[in-house]
């Protein structure tokens, strides 16, 4: 009886031959014993639709697994968001850029993974909001206190809290802040200020949206102001629009914010040639590089979800061709790497730097599917440098996640709401559906839990399910047992 | 300048302290040391709006999950599949039975996590179709191979692909099938059977749709009469409509399916009460429990989503009055472990159990977010279950994951889209949406990565990215392993 069976499939992969069929296929992944410090290299094989075919790893990864456990001793810190970037978004990109059984070099690289909680309160009731906005979550992570959505590093109470950029610096690391957004957007925001409204970029709106904290009301000042007082290294991003505005007291009263940051020492670039020829930053002459008005422009032209858009011809997605004006984000991170490793700080005691991918959040909100997709790639370009300064470097902790999760979902057909078909690498038809707003412009966050993944000392602190407010704690120790472990004695 | 951050917040969190501060609210999770083979306790301490009240540990990780990898050698296996439970399913089900805060006792318990790729082949070109069905998926993790939706563990082309239960009944192991679905249903009908199109149940489906499989033309006949012959040691769920189907060809022609069971020694069962009387299973007297003509019923009374359901006063799910008919998946489970546990070749070779919760999936589709809440609940208890069985044995290899991710959302507000609200056990409204199609019956299947999960010998495998047909190789070669380790002289 099922003759056909037993002589010939399980013949083929019979329990007691596991060394020979471990052996096979073993060739694309030989690197990866190769290091004491070990990433993984995921990809399949292929080809995908036969036996064995699809396999992302052909050897037992347990030493590989074990031997990327390090003690959390960390001189440097790098922290890579991707904003709105869920587990559908990375999913997305990945079968669009690399095809489903592909890899992503950077983001799918770090061998250490987990499952991140990431609900902000309520601002009356400290009850659980479970979708929340993206200041609430990074204040989560850069002070290890949850808080009310608009928040940006106060608790529910308004009460600031210390940031983990302010705290490394305090520790007498080189600090850094990049991104692909208004640099006073929420994520890069939460570094380096502490405001009730993340929308108080500047002196104007911080008068009506956050009047406690404005600087002629005996306050903090607002976001750009606050940004020159914690006086970060290295700021890389948008928003230069903000620093066109003029303050209304203090020392620089009557001042444009552009005017105060020279005075005050930064050096002030807004252009691609500027950031490539800058060559050191530090507490005497921080940089802050703004290369937009606004936010960066993205990497693709935008391909928007539409009624019905799942019977459209499939896509691929075309160059923005304003996107050649301003830095990657992978340039910003590999000079803002290179300007922090080589600070006398950064060389002494270290650095922390954030770093992130903003658009994929603003993408999605847009359903907007190239636009997000490309914002991704950049996410994992930013990665894979960061990845490969601590491969080098040894003493680096790297984090990467997303803040919230996010709207689209890769389906097989038609939904009622905006759609989207692409042509992906694997040569076959992939459609994604946003259908979370009534209007395409307005997609709304989503309350799934967050992949999370770690490289280097402490990154096992990601694994299993963790909240973002650990993500706080385990920089902060990381840091601190390497501070203690090399104090001057 | 900035005096009240400098002065206040830093200064409760200084870098220079860590001992202090790591030390404080230890006091939940101190078991977590106190075993060689740790499980995790991640449930925030609390109150989550305060500074470090959300974290979901308090002491660093790293030699807790260092002590959870160990060599891929396992006597027994148990992959707990949540059918469509992806990270969102998984997050409802939380925020919703322990609040946003809080820790799925099971299946939040596992040290070891990753991100799993689920894709499925075209039948005709073997490109990746990237919203899968749970007969392709299901037979990736039972053979190693991906295949075409549809297909029950043969691959694109037909040919049958030996199933890892049927490789470790051949390896000596003892043998168990559970599910919540009918027995024939694509998740645990890809252990025991070789169809071409799932919905082969019984004689009379296969004469027309897998024609080639039927016995009457010397095929391997249809999924129920094919699980006769695979002859699990123990087999739980629903779907005894299609063993009253009459055999057509072959030894038993003419009979009933079930008169087939009886007259090959099975014991065959079909109540609740019968369920807890069984006191062995074995290849001489193996035990089929079949207990609902088909699914079987799930915990909660539905609550399907509507139209401006976000507009409605906040739900709790209520008890669905049919569940206490049958089982649960905990006690099918349970008495699954105990009956193979204690099996001759159990005992003395191992076993494998695949359990499967089954309505996860069936809910999502009919947007009927309690249903889909408590069979999550089930999931939860039977994980729980094999983790505790795991803990002691220190020989099992646990998996806990899902075939294919799907359609509801945690969202803000109202969607066009299909949406309901509950109160959950925060005292917190949560609003879940389903927006995959335009009727509520008929949500799709969506394609976001999956979160896998591993406990004992090997299961430091699912860290990182891997791929769904990397699980059969990781149970295999584990098995595989142990043989070698103890094999008689």
């Amino acid at each position: 009886m099922s003759s056909k069976v037993r002589n010939l499939a399980i013949g083929a992969a019979v329990l007691s031959l596991p060394v020979a069929l471990v052996a096979t296929g073993a060739g694309a992944h030989d690197e990866r014993r190769s290091s004491a410090s070990p990433l993984i290299n995921r990809a399949a094989a292929g080809p995908v639709d036969v036996h064995a075919g699809a396999r992302r790893f052909t050897r037992d990864q347990t030493s590989v697994i074990a031997d990327a456990i390090k003690p959390n001793s960390a001189k440097n810190v790098i922290l890579v968001i991707g904003d709105g970037m869920g587990d559908s978004e990375i999913t997305i990109a990945r079968n669009y850029l690399e095809g489903a059984g592909g890899f992503l070099k950077g983001i799918d690289a770090l061998p250490l993974t987990g499952q991140m909680t990431h609900y902000s309160v309520n601002r009356e009731t400290g009850l659980p909001d479970y979708t929340p906005d993206s200041a609430a979550t990074g204040t989560a992570w850069a002070t290890g206190t949850k808080t009310y959505d608009n928040a940006v590093s106060v608790d529910r109470h308004g009460t600031p809290q210390a940031t983990i950029l302010q705290l490394a610096k305090k520790s007498g690391r080189a600090t850094g802040n990049v991104s692909t957004s208004e640099i006073q957007d929420a994520t890069p925001a939460v570094e380096i200020a502490h405001v009730s409204q993340r929308r108080c970029y500047g002196p104007v709106a911080t008068s009506t949206s956050c009047p406690e904290n404005a600087l002629e009301n005996g306050g903090l000042g607002s976001i750009s102001e606050q940004l020159l007082d914690t006086r970060p290294d290295v700021t890389f991003g948008g928003g230069s629009a903000s620093f066109a505005e003029v303050a209304k007291a203090g020392e620089w009263s009557g001042k444009t914010l552009a005017q105060q940051a020279v005075e005050r020492g930064f050096e002030y670039v807004t252009d691609k040639a500027a950031l490539a020829s800058i060559t050191s930053a530090n507490q005497t002459k921080p940089v802050l590089g703004l290369f937009a008005p606004g936010n960066l422009p993205v990497r693709f032209a935008p391909l928007v979800a539409t009624k019905g858009g799942a019977a459209l011809p499939a896509a691929q997605c075309q160059p923005e061709p304003t996107f050649a004006q301003v830095p990657t984000l992978a340039e910003m991170t590999g000079k803002a790497i290179e300007l922090l490793a080589k600070n006398p700080a950064g060389r002494k005691k270290g650095f922390f730097l954030q770093v992130e991918s903003a658009s994929i959040d603003k993408k999605d909100h847009a359903a907007d599917l190239c636009g997000q997709i490309g914002e991704t790639q950049q996410m994992d370009e930013a990665v894979k440098l960061a990845l490969d300064f601590a491969k080098k470097d040894k003493n680096t902790l790297v984090i990467v996640t997303a803040d919230h999760a996010h709207t689209s979902q890769i389906v097989d057909g038609a939904t009622p709401g905006f759609d989207a078909r692409v042509r992906t690498a694997d040569g076959a038809d992939m459609v994604v559906s946003y259908g979370t707003s009534a209007s395409p412009g307005g997609m709304q966050h989503t309350g799934s839990q967050l992949r999370v993944a770690g490289y280097g000392p402490g990154a096992a602190n990601v694994v299993g399910l963790i909240d973002q407010t650990d993500l706080f704690f385990t920089m902060r120790d990381g840091m601190a047992n390497w501070d203690r472990a090399h104090r001057s004695r």
